[in-house]
């Protein structure tokens, strides 16, 4: 054993094995790394052991000789259930070791969380992540971290199994969170800009294939658009990503531009239609239900619905 | 003469010769058409004559002869004024040829001012363009167009001239009209959300540069925010395409949703902010100075200014 290097030697705990968690988890399996998971669903415990993890009794017994505890939950409230909750980590984790966090949450929060964690000796990794299941699954993920030179080095084997690419934003927690969030900002709005001009479009009497077409190769062009109008057009209403997490993101930065003393009016125009669409019943549908929300308040007709969260 | 092809026999008139409809009728010029041009800048004029076209002395000078006509001015009002106004092209063009009309505008405009030709027995292509200027100089503008297989025809050679992608989005006049709204009302949200999460990434202590490059390569971008988010790190603010262009088309948007009973609250939001980035005496300036207005209201701090619509 004296020839294995420390870093790949200790295990890797990875709490929340939802589609992002489960997808980091094979991707450290695959290149070498002993993991071992723990989620409250028995169903992604069992996946996890398939794909030859270990699943863990409890997040403290999966954090127990953990060099670097990866943590994938969708909040800080969480992320502190996790660390300080009942069988939390933050208790078994050695000083030397690194927690990673990956939810997305307002910088204060990530500033908190590692300034906690340091008075314990344990490096934090403010590493909110970007990509989807599909990267995730891959290895392919982007990481806008930051934190201290050593929770680097600390976790820069994890990172590499982990992402196709880390941004290093900074030596301080809050940066990689700052990012993120800008980007939930970005995607939060596109999204909701999809959804009306989509429906509008219906409502014009446009082909809605061809307004894809069109605008995928115009000015008009976004990320999201691109991405989200297929399911639209499909009527796959599967959550890739529900309508709750933008309800929960928008959400978060409303609460930061609020503290900031930060106007932001098309962010809040696009969280409206989130509720809206969460109010109406489709909270665990895919994000692009907000089209849904329009076409019911227009009279638009949009392609008949063929699979939602509860249906597929 | 009896060897030269009637459609290219014909002169081709631009009316119009801002930064677009200059582009396209050096476009023409180039692919051997005879251009005749009106514009009521001088400038305008003496540049057209420089690049090989005939200066005419009024719209319906530049209309006398031609089998197509080629109308590129800001909206609906001076499409008008063009056709029926004071020396006006509608009273000189022959049945037969063909009129294309390159305003945005809402789609009722489009179909009244198509009924209107169609009674003299001229063709109308609903022809609104995407690109900006440097793609109208190069003649690789893309075209949203609908019209009667008649008006395409008429047309073709004009559009191959002017285009690298001609949309063909059916017979009716209107279609084309729609699916630039469309275009610009996700174009007008992506302008100002990029400015909305630019001025909030600078608050929030970020390095814009970094914003571009990471946001770029992430879900949350958008062909604007990749497109203007340089102006504004620039500082420079000349107008490529400014603040009133999008007061114009999300002006027209609205009165568009309103009259389908559509409602449109991220294209309502982003058109307060232009009116107040208009309202703030910027209106002249490049559209991205939307991020001037949020970091006046915010107190966020953006690169210095080094170029505006005056100083520039």
């Amino acid at each position: 054993m004296s020839e294995v290097r420390n870093d790949i030697a200790e295990s890797v705990a990875v709490i929340g094995l939802g589609s992002m968690g489960f997808g980091m988890a094979a991707s450290l399996i695959r290149s070498g790394h002993a993991v071992v998971g723990y989620d409250p669903s028995p169903v992604a415990m069992k996946k996890l052991a398939d794909a030859g993890g270990r699943a863990a009794a409890s997040p403290a017994d999966a954090a127990a000789g953990a060099g670097v505890v990866v943590c994938v939950v969708v909040n800080s409230t969480q992320t502190d259930a996790v660390l300080y909750g009942e069988n939390g980590v933050a208790a078994v984790m050695q000083p030397g070791s690194a927690f990673i966090s990956s939810a997305t949450m307002a910088p204060p929060e990530a500033r908190r969380l590692a300034a906690g964690l340091a008075q314990r000796g344990i490096h934090y990794l403010d590493a909110p992540i970007s990509g989807g299941a599909a990267k995730a699954a891959r290895g392919e993920l982007a990481v806008m971290a930051s934190g201290s030179p050593a929770a680097f080095e600390k976790t820069q084997r994890v990172l590499d199994a982990i992402a196709a690419k880390v941004y290093r934003l900074g030596d301080e927690p809050g940066i990689g969170a700052s990012m993120k969030m800008i980007n939930q900002h970005l995607a939060g709005i596109h999204i909701a800009a999809a959804a009306e001009a989509i429906a509008l479009a219906s409502k014009l009497g446009l082909d809605l294939a061809k307004v894809h077409e069109v605008i995928t190769a115009s000015a008009g062009n976004s990320w999201m658009f691109e991405n989200r109008v297929p399911h639209i057009l499909a009527g796959d209403y599967t959550p890739l990503s529900s309508v709750e997490i933008f309800v929960k993101d928008l959400g978060i930065l409303q609460d930061m531009a609020r503290a900031e003393r930060y106007p932001a009016p098309l962010a809040a125009a696009a969280l409206q239609m989130y509720l809206a669409t969460s109010g109406a019943g489709m909270g665990r549908d895919d994000d692009s239900s907000v089209a849904r929300t329009y076409a019911m308040l227009s009279g638009a007709t949009l392609p008949p619905v063929t699979a939602t969260a509860s249906k597929s």
